[in-house]
């Protein structure tokens, strides 16, 4: 089992600032119509200095979390899947959800996560829900991916932990915070360069289910 | 060196049926304004059965370039990458592109691309651009990744092959055209179950460069 933690996700409503008319009707001239969710590209060009280095991403988040639910490791139940957000927030995700593969479709649902706290039919049963847990809880001792790690064989590296516990940063630019560096126990570098999350968590990904199914 | 192949992508433009006011004015509504790109989440629901199986679904388009533009082994120079669309066009990749990781961007980028045939700086340097090949000169005697295909391990795979090109098909639903199948001088299966065209890839790129770095 490989528990994923994606943290200082790049995830958040619009913050008191950007609650004002211009920027509602930016949002409909960009996407359409608006939505409750920061995205720099719908924040009007003078207004982005406002967002912060780690924020309005989402499309960042979209891309993994689909680079994850779309991963066979995924669908094989073999993922238990954790995001931790900008604003300290920390969701569950249930092993049955596909997210939307539209982007506006799914800047409609991550609207509705951070306003109920959850997603699906009923609270009980929701696909993604808020979670009452720490950062600490749930991601203490991980394995962070990052460029700056030891670049180690993958796949022997894998074979080597009993247990798979991994960070990935889901924001566009800066460093991890101090917090997250302490969780980690170690870390783990994929490529000597810089990794969209995405394509960290795709590698990732697929050595563990090679080693599954190929390398056990 | 890879050579990728996307088969009968999922991108055309707007075709005459849905060169109307309607479906312009729909086009608003979703995406906040026109796209000359066939994209059936911004069809009106009623006129959705007009669209092919395989047409109409950039975003998978989207998410497989960004799958391969993100990859390590694409920065290392290692991939020489084309793109066959459902309507038998086929463009030719820079090695430097990056293309736009928000959707409505890409969307727009897809629209100059098809109606000019190339994006980019001017026609010679262009990033992308139609070229005068057939199918069966850029993919002839490659590897079809198919489900249906043999499942062996793909490290191994790998390093058997002199000449590593691929065909990925990037469309929603439906089998290869007999065309495609003729191509193929062997098929090969990465998951014993469905694959998106973006897991599909990238587990292919991060064997490719795990055979190229850790197992040579």
């Amino acid at each position: 089992m490989i528990t994923l933690v994606l943290v200082e996700s790049s995830l958040s409503r619009l913050p008191d600032w950007a609650r004002r008319k211009d920027v509602i009707s930016n949002y409909k001239k960009v996407y359409g119509k608006p939505y409750d969710v920061l995205d720099v590209n719908a924040i009007p060009p003078r207004m982005r200095k406002m967002v912060g280095e780690k924020e309005g991403r989402p499309d960042i988040v979209h891309r993994a979390l689909l680079s994850i639910t779309d991963h066979p490791l995924y669908s094989m139940g073999r993922i238990s899947l954790y995001m931790h957000t900008v604003e300290e927030r920390i969701f569950s995700f249930s092993p049955s959800i596909r997210p939307p593969r539209n982007y506006l479709r799914f800047l409609g649902l991550m609207a509705e996560l951070l306003r109920e706290g959850w997603v699906g039919e009923s609270r009980e049963t929701a696909l993604i829900r808020e979670v009452d847990l720490t950062l600490e809880e749930i991601a203490d001792g991980s394995i962070l991916l990052d460029e700056s790690g030891e670049f180690l064989n993958p796949i022997s590296f894998l074979k080597s932990l009993n247990e798979g516990k991994f960070i990935v940063g889901c924001f566009p630019h800066g460093e991890f915070s101090e917090k997250v560096e302490r969780l980690a126990k170690f870390k783990l570098s994929l490529h000597r360069g810089t990794l969209s999350s995405s394509a960290a968590i795709s590698m990732l990904l697929s050595y563990a289910y090679y080693k599954e199914v190929w390398d056990p």
